[in-house]
């Protein structure tokens, strides 16, 4: 969810500002874990209510649902560390991605538990053990790695034309 | 986790017959799905805080416990589809099965997501598809089926005959 579905590094910018004064910018953070760059980045997703709203990623929601036609997606998120927030988590999906059903909701504490295919994601941690196919979503904290033995995508649409337009 | 890990029956017994008066017994909800058999059921497990306080199903805290050092336990719950439950879910698993990390946690809507090699259930639902070896844990609803391709038990005891004995 976070950094692929969640446009996540706007909120994280603006709430480190107006807690602590300092203007970070990209290249302060780059290449660091989102609780490196953001020093109080463990207490806001702690807290129930942070994930009920927040920017929905550019592009997403519409290709998610082309995607939705064609694969049977399913929504992982590592949730289970933050209990307090499943339920926003849920509500927020259910909400921007009304086409994802119940039944394709993951909720976990290791995506190598769910069974597929292909898994889209922007961290290492949950893509360096999976067996499937592997998209690394850029986000600031990965940008700095250049050699994977992931694909790495920029953005939804270029997702859209791997995985619906070859 | 209901039925298997939360000795639910009692408690729908009990609910049931403060809100409608009735005692229900054991013959007259065998063979019916939980749905069936209390008409307020789906009120009940929908209702925030119901899943914080369930009785643990005997001997299943002891011998999760011994499993949990010999296999890689994954504890898993259709919770989606009740998405205010999933934070009672968990605490009530860290308060009685502390020794089960949110790490081996899996909310979900569909447990043929999970990857595992054996599942314990009491539900056909979730057996039928899952390509491993699987235990039917006996509950009222599930007694009047005879012959099925999963290994029936009916206690936490005989899981371990089963898996750690041989």
């Amino acid at each position: 969810m976070d950094g692929v579905l969640v446009d996540i590094y706007p909120v994280f910018f603006k709430l480190h500002e107006e807690e602590t004064g300092e203007r970070l910018t990209l290249s302060d953070i780059e290449g660091k874990l989102e609780a490196e760059a953001f020093i109080n980045q463990r207490r806001w997703v702690n807290t129930p209510g942070f994930f009920r709203n927040l920017p929905v990623m550019k592009d997403s929601r519409k290709v998610l649902g082309r995607l939705n036609d064609k694969f049977e997606i399913i929504v992982g998120s590592l949730a289970t560390e933050f209990p307090e927030c499943m339920t926003d988590k849920q509500m927020w999906i259910q909400e921007n991605f009304p086409f994802i059903s119940w039944k394709q909701i993951v909720f976990c504490g290791d995506k190598n538990l769910i069974k597929a295919d292909i898994m889209i994601d922007d961290h290492f941690k949950n893509l360096d053990g999976f067996e499937g196919i592997t998209l690394l979503f850029t986000q600031p904290h990965n940008t700095l790695v250049k050699d994977t033995r992931h694909v790495r995508v920029n953005d939804w649409p270029e997702i859209e034309k791997l995985l619906l337009k070859q």
